[in-house]
């Protein structure tokens, strides 16, 4: 029982050559009213054009919503899940994850202020992202329809789809023809690359897929040092001046990018099974993870962050799995959130061909008690003998295991 | 109730001012036989003036035990640790903790062959590593009299301990009375150093504390790029050469100190419960720990990675904690070792100025699958719609929530 | 682009109705020839019905595969997952996912004796056993082609289903055309009922969907005590008497059964998706549970069992979820059963009208030592001193804490 | 260097002989002024002999503090407690560990109060609760003396107790010359028995430990079906009468002991490292815990559920060690709050002899949706293909793994 077409869809449309297909095809294919939705998430193009291809491929003024969503990306997405310190296995900062769910959001709003009936986006079938997307909308509006036209369509090859274009005056831009060596996403937070000259993991990744940063190498010889100020655990000043979450990021994108840092090349897991090998830059965000740590590693008691490591783990995985809107995510967020009141002050971190390194930290919350370490009595006294008894009380139930492992034995 | 007297005590001696006050102390507090043991664990320091100290300080020749121990650490102690990827809070490769569990162990060793009925080390009252000591002391040997000067003797201040030097013939050489600007810890994995002018967490460590590293400031212009080859999880080769494991890792210390990789200055929780501020380098570990990972990623499926990752988190605390000796640890050791089987291969990494970045990964055990991520069909087939499915039942739970949360606020 | 037929088929064979259904469709609808797989897991049932039924619709005495899985089915399976003391949503003791592996296995070893080329189940579209069947079948033959009545055939409803056994002669009791008021599964270790009667979960589960266990209230009026011996983690006698894992879980689901023990009345969440009811009974299962905590009471160190008690909560979902064949389940595994080679010794527990409670352990390897407890000195001394610092320790990092925000406040 | 003598100590005063021996102690070892606390825990004594024996022992009116702290105790620990379904070692629901934080905050306002500079409590130096009792001191007054007479005095044995008691006029009851078989620990929410008759874990508990329950043998013979209420994760009414926590917990507690609910026999690992064997009687705890659980099965996500019961092991740890008042139990806290915002509804719990049975749940906020477990549609369209999707995707791995390890075996 094929369901019914749907007769208004919100499309996630960037004003590409893919989604000006995909809108055509929602149109033909379905005879649907198609509404688009360009946001602004940092991708670092300009969002006009977007809005002229989608009228000359017919769509109504009304139904065209461009959005700048760069702070809302970062104050109420990056930002909480840099809290975390989240990195998905061992290292990818996550910058595809977190941009996913507030396209989803932002869709479903858009949908019930039209009378949208169904939402669509131009995630493929093999990747990460259409679960991500699909699941955002589903927590959202649970009867939502959804439509994927890469999972959907008949179109067997990119040929296919050219012709179509072709057939229903997409403009297609000379170098499409002929194919891409590397696919790209990227938004304020970071730039992904996959596919092509990326697939063969043995083979290093050529420079010219760097979309972001310098190389190391042709990074400035001297260093740069920089102040990050903290408060309750959101970076919200550079060099003493306050700024705004998305002014913030954009300005540590700019030192990051100049001075090479925040390159990845990575054989990843997906979610949808497979591996997959990816560059990624995120030359901000690695600095902020950096002072991040920085600022935490003062003003964080040990309980606190040893729980947030474990946490961290499986927050990463949910976030990179799609379940932004999760009820275990939103309760890994609430003890995390929990512990970052006091995660305020500042750290300087030293910029160098690649490296972001933590040099000094600041707080008027500061955990760290220079007496406590040295000989002389801190502002809580520790006696040296106390250690005895720590040790041997941690030591009991090993001396116990130990003897009746020697009796075993003898 | 005091305990009698020690009669034989084993000590762990470096052959430095310290542990000869301790030696002497041992001899004069409690009339004890002493027993030295000296271990070559590549801390970089020649061991035969150890030999001649102690017969000067009236140490007999068999109670004198100078071990090179330097595979053992590694093949033993380093490199299962490095099978488990450990970082303790997000950053510290555990170089010093490491260390101290093998020390224990051949300290008990020696005490059983020579009839000991106490060991002796040198840490302080403050530090991680009297913890990581006893816990192996006592967990070997229930009953062992264990006994730590810094926590017993009198000694009120440093110049306390050098009139004792003194009286007792111990030489001191001229940098000793005026005090070291900071102390050190080494061994081949790393060197740690702390105290004095590093104790204000806000102030950059200054370039003479480093030992083990140039500064990436100072590194080559140009990268260099090296072939690490594993075998089930653990380094066997650099560059095609077949090596030992303490030959390789000397060898990767080699590569990281000459391009200024391993660095890391950090305020961490002892154990013990205060913050400390510590630079660490670690050249060859950090390669090592860059290269594991990325033999890693094309070769351990994502259900091990993941768990890993979770595990990992747990035994760097373990270790951190000195609970090396626990069954704990041996479960989470089991459960990684289980994971390795099939990590195999060749990792190529770029060494650059701090930058120890993998550029490619071979293995005859790979699970990436080219075809699988591209459009052609790989070994195992994907459907794409499959995805559809997928998707649709890992939505389903929040889809029925959506819907009573929907039906909540309604 | 379909699949082609397939040719040779192993099918998970009761002997029952639906999978009769099943047999005479993969003829009549692949003309593929069927070998049927009937395991003896223990459900209570005749085989040799199962026998002559195969025979009667047609299949070659070859291809009958009739085996008695009972003791690889405890001992390979139920004894590892107890060990774990696994429990799913805290509650449920897994019986029917543990027995799914098996069967998956022991067709693809047949599928591989007879040259299948397809495995078929009979566990329906909405379920758990689908997806635990099927990972088991991909993990262990990954190009195997799986078939899935229930999710592929055209029958609308049960009455249609029900004609087509008639046309095709497949017997139907009587009690079959009325449908049952709730379906079951069953084997040695437990029985599951669902649906119907069951499916308001508001409503008390009747008394007659019981299979295995004497309700409370009818159980004798007399407690009764038994002894379970333990091996490294596993029960190997009742009362003194050796037995074979299956003869042992045989013993005491008859000793439970008389005591109206293990029932569990539950809402539980499905892998795929949604929430369900069932009624569980695993009379011997709870009796083991008990005791294995019990012996691990006294012969467990502290370490290794506060790490279990976390790593269980993860084993039990990957074996409700169907991952028995994973690297994680294996891991996780190794783990557990690294820290179960000094679990021996005695138990005694009490049965009497639905409790199962341990009321004595004993044990050569156990760990509690009653001295320690007491004032006098144990086998390894206390010092009640030794508790100050131990404590004070442990509160170093919460008073630093304490005065930091004291200060913050003031 | 001995700390100066203490002026004004708080005391935790029962009015038994123990801490009355320690009123007296404080006065003549110290001089101190003491100041007695005596708590309404719902420990079941009366507190009136407390104020009479506190000033006959010399305090002043104005030093003498009673309160109840039932409701707060149930409200403010028990309750959070148990939406955690917190459970130490599988099995143990933390009835002491739970009491000592709210004793150790009211002791320190106390203190506050009156000006005092120590407190100081009567637990032992063997067990966990002196740990409680310090860390919550520590953690809210940092720089509290704290005074421990058990670790800290003279007296070598019970005699000499007694001896300095009748020296100072302490009424002695006969009975405790003699001494007690077992020792009692209880509030409102359990009652915990240790030592002498159960000192040996082979041996049954005797009847006559049992203070809050009937034996289930000695239980009436027909059921009891009682109907409790939820708002938010807490229990609220019984029997459809609203209930303050302390109130309700009563009412539990009465229907517990009827029906002999809630004994447990267990031998666990304290924090201070041996192990011990208690009997504890948790009547209404136990009933509420059956009974909070039947309210999430249908109200609680999942995701959410799982999270929970990993987080639960966590947390039961923290709480049995005493770190109530540290960030990381705050943390989780936070994050189990946050997963109960819709656990209300009603839950039917059967009681018998022994068992406190979940038949039946309901609430406007479930998510239980009959329709989607059976064959019709239900709120959430579900189609049974896209089950066959969903394991496809989940089986990649395997399938990618089981080829490289049949490639490996080739």
């Amino acid at each position: 029982m094929p369901l019914p077409a749907p007769k208004k869809v919100v499309l996630a449309y960037s004003g590409g050559l893919d989604t000006s297909i995909i809108l055509k095809w929602l149109q033909t294919e379905y005879g649907a009213e198609v509404v688009t939705f360009t946001a602004d998430l940092g991708q670092g193009e300009e969002l006009a054009p977007a809005r002229e291809k989608a009228l000359k491929l017919g769509i109504k003024e009304e139904n065209i919503f461009i959005d700048d969503l760069r702070e809302e990306f970062v104050r109420d997405y990056v930002f909480p899940m840099f809290r975390a310190n989240a990195l998905y296995e061992g290292q990818y900062l996550l910058g595809t994850s977190i941009a996913r769910p507030l396209i989803a959001k932002r869709q479903i709003e858009i949908a019930r202020m039209v009378g949208a009936d169904a939402v669509c986006h131009g995630a493929t079938g093999k990747g990460n992202d259409q679960v991500r997307f699909e699941l955002g909308y589903y927590a959202l509006e649970p009867d939502i329809r959804v439509i994927a036209p890469w999972r959907e369509w008949a179109f067997k090859s990119r040929e296919h789809l050219l012709d179509f274009a072709e057939k229903h005056q997409i403009p297609i831009s000379k170098d499409k023809r002929g194919e891409a060596p590397f696919s790209v996403d990227a938004n304020l937070l970071h730039s992904s690359s996959e596919g092509k000259v990326l697939e063969d993991p043995a083979v290093e990744a050529p420079e010219f897929v760097h979309q972001r940063t310098l190389s190391p190498e042709d990074a400035p010889d001297t260093p740069t040092v920089i102040t990050i100020g903290f408060e309750r655990g959101d970076a919200v000043s550079v060099n003493g001046e306050a700024m705004s979450p998305a002014t913030l990021l954009t300005a540590l994108n700019q030192y990051g990018h100049d001075n090479g840092i925040g390159r990845l090349d990575l054989v990843e897991n997906r979610f949808v099974g497979m591996k997959s090998r990816g560059v990624y830059e995120t030359p901000g965000g690695t600095i902020l993870l950096a002072a991040h740590r920085g600022i935490e590693s003062i003003t964080l008691d040990r309980g606190a962050m040893h729980l947030k490591d474990e946490l961290a783990v499986k927050y990463a995985h949910l976030l990179y799995n799609g379940f932004w809107f999760s009820p275990e995510r939103e309760m890994l967020q609430a003890a995390i959130d929990h512990s970052q009141t006091k995660v305020s002050g500042t750290v300087r971190v030293k910029l160098y061909k690649g490296n972001a390194t933590v040099i000094g930290r600041e707080s008027p919350n500061s955990l760290y008690d220079q007496e406590l370490v040295t000989f002389e009595d801190g502002a809580v006294a520790y006696d040296q003998k106390d250690a005895a008894g720590f040790i041997k009380l941690n030591a009991l139930r090993l001396r116990v295991l130990g003897k009746r492992d020697q009796r075993g034995e003898g």
